[in-house]
């Protein structure tokens, strides 16, 4: 590799044919789900109305490594290996000795790291007989990922897109029908819960918690049909872990190793997908990097959320999950970043976040989207509102090494271009973006609704 | 190289260092611009005000390599070498013993191939010390380019916009503000011209031709601004050149030579650029492809237009360009390929068409964008308009070799990806989509205004 290099590619033979589990490696296990009914563990069997087998053998699993089938690798190889990129531009505009390696998943046909999962799970699926898939979607990156994934498989593919995202972003939809997915605007005339919304309320805006209860519904009432979650649960962290695997080999090829990881935190899939191998090196006394977490002001999880037993939705059907969260009536403020307005956290970052494995911060978004400005204006790629907040962990970071004269490595998780998000820069760019910050009032407020388990 | 390859990458330090000048190697140099004042050739003096001297000596030069700056390069790395994909599931769809492949330009920043030349033509105006670049645009991807390689060195960047596509498409204009361009709406009030035509129709929708003469006439006021135009000329084919011959390394790697070459052709430069190269390969009787170019029906410039001489714009500002043209005045219906809504064509793809070198083909918008949603179904990237051109083509001829039983291999030029053109897929699905091709009458009476040199 000359010294002068920019992007550093992984040949195409080195695609990685595992995905990693960090579990047996962790001190300690996760906290399991709860069923909501019994306050038992949930098992395999709570969960089969609505996932493949293999799919919840691999949210249980003990192996640390599990083989990546044939033909979920076919796809991938469409854009994987994923590029690593040396930021040397930014480098030169921070004046910084620091180095700042980004890791890009914008190359995905989806635009961002969703089909990382989003392919494994239609596959397993599509080979227990599965022909139609369901899903929600709120600013539509995991609906487009789904879609995508389904149509390499030939199945069916419905999103339930949360009303107000749906009627704001009509080219999600159509990047979803041109994969061949069917998309209802949510709450729907499809489901009994939806039909009562639009009764009270024709002109509902929806909610992402309303829209998988949509989903979920759907699902559990045809043998032919699942539903998919493109973050959250550990078989979907497992599949990112193809981010970091790749990572891992592309900093080696350069002989660097990293002392801070940034990666944004919404349901916890991008942040996992890259972190967790690098943890397991840290872990084993390879390398000693710090891992940060970095989530938005307007929903702060791990920084200002609790860690206790919620649910993963709003209409309270899902397992109790052991998480920091806002409480699972707890709507964020519209920020741009619609993909990290999430009120609870994966189970398994909150776990490890517990264990004081990694850090978290939370930046306000108007200091993400100036980042993601001088991002774009240096490194030439338009970031998505979700990586604006680990590239703006990294300027501080670089910038903290201009101070301190550190030369420190830092590896960044840049998980998407922001092609169809460039309504929230025109807002950033006009002036009308203002930040959301979550109030203390308002965090009370949320946290007062997240049940004790003497109350579910 | 496995057996069962998807995507074909270059290693990094496999980027081409030299760009292609296929003139020293056709039999007869094509006809040069004229003076529209005397029908003398146009020499580099009547060019300097607008371009930089480095630009214009590459535009006339008899050597078959120019060597790529250091400094180009180093931007070039940020997504070069492109990928070479083997459509495997588009063939298997068609069910074709044909082998197709095709050349992705999507991966840069600005989506498609026009920052291949964008950044050469930056670098070379800042080098000589030019502060700011003038052009025009209509659906946005060449002004996003250029917007994207000023900020790459620094410079200033003024975009005018047709108007039309200013108020239709407004994120493409965030998209270059995003890179600290300027856009206009045109016509402006920064220009004389601008300012008449919307003294006489304040809702004037603009045109291309209005746009360059706006352009042109900023650049040729202000000696430290100069001109940049992202077709047509012989430097802009130059520059593309790097696409065909990464592409040649490719093949080469899985062992292939191509029996088929087809390219969608607007000004002609993501055509000459792939397939220069291989027209060399074709000359010297290393290889023989039928290279074909694909253009849209409602603007058939090489299948209906005449050879002969014709002004580049419509204001009949620029030189007398020998080539392929429906008449200067004539205005294209507006189909959503907007790239691809030149009346005119490259003066060196049309001699090279005139030798007969190559082939070409019209094709309807529908038949275009059913073979891109095929396209995007099966190989997962959904195409710009104006590729779908060359998909189409790609599927007439994987088809044709299903009757024959031929396993032709077909290499197709993808020259970016559709997502900010998803209001066209939206229409297409929506079965609101009509074909807009040219009919006799219009034809004839866009021939009708061509000049004859007796009457320039």
């Amino acid at each position: 590799m000359a010294e002068d290099y920019y992007r550093v590619s992984l040949a195409d033979s080195e695609l990685p044919t595992q995905w990693y589990n960090i579990i047996p490696d962790l001190p300690s296990p996760p906290p399991p789900p709860l069923h909501p009914g019994t306050l038992e563990p949930a098992g395999p069997d709570d969960l089969a109305p609505l996932f493949p087998m293999e799919l919840i053998m691999q949210e249980v699993t003990g192996e640390s490594y599990v083989d990546i089938p044939g033909g979920v690798l076919d796809v991938l190889r469409l854009w994987r290996p994923s590029p690593l990129f040396r930021a040397r531009r930014l480098e030169k505009a921070l004046d910084t000795p620091a180095k700042i390696f980004y890791k890009y998943e914008g190359v995905s046909p989806a635009g961002s790291h969703k089909p990382n999962t989003a392919v494994p799970q239609a596959y397993y699926n599509h080979q227990e007989g599965v022909s139609r898939l369901t899903t929600e979607t709120g600013a539509g990156q995991w609906g487009s990922a789904l879609a995508f994934a389904c149509a390499q498989y030939n199945m069916a593919c419905e999103v339930w897109q949360v009303a107000a995202s749906y009627r704001q972003k009509p080219y999600r939809k159509t990047m979803m029908e041109i994969w061949g997915a069917k998309v209802h605007s949510s709450p729907s005339d499809v489901t009994d819960y939806g039909r009562k919304l639009r009764a009270e309320n024709p002109d509902h805006d929806g909610s992402l918690g309303i829209a998988i209860s949509e989903a979920v519904a759907v699902a559990g009432a045809d043998p032919n049909t699942r539903y998919a979650l493109g973050s959250v649960l550990n078989h979907v962290l497992l599949h990112q872990t193809i981010i970091g695997e790749e990572a891992l080999k592309q900093l080696a090829l350069v002989g660097e190793t990293p002392d801070v990881l940034v990666g944004c935190t919404g349901g916890g899939s991008n942040f996992g997908g890259l972190s967790f191998p690098f943890l397991r090196e840290k872990l084993a006394g390879r390398m000693n990097p710090t891992v940060r977490c970095v989530e938005p002001a307007a929903c702060p999880t791990l920084t200002k959320g609790e860690y206790r037993y919620d649910f993963g939705d709003t209409a309270q059907m899902t397992p109790l999950l052991k998480m920091h969260t806002l409480g699972h009536s707890f709507i964020p403020d519209p920020i741009h970043a619609g993909g990290l307005r999430y009120h609870g956290m994966s189970p398994l970052v909150s776990h490890i976040y517990d264990l004081g494995l990694v850090e978290a911060v939370s930046i306000s978004q108007s200091e993400c989207f100036a980042a993601g400005l001088q991002f774009a204006r240096t490194e030439g790629i338009v970031p998505a509102p979700e990586p604006t907040h680990a590239i703006a962990a990294a300027v501080r970071e670089a910038l903290a090494c201009k101070e301190s004269g550190e030369s420190k490595v830092i590896l960044t998780a840049m998980c998407g271009h922001g092609h169809l998000d460039l309504a929230a820069y025109e807002s950033y760019l006009s002036g009308a973006m203002v930040d959301l910050d979550l109030s203390e009032e308002a965090l009370a407020a949320a946290l007062s609704q997240v049940p004790t388990l003497a109350t579910v």
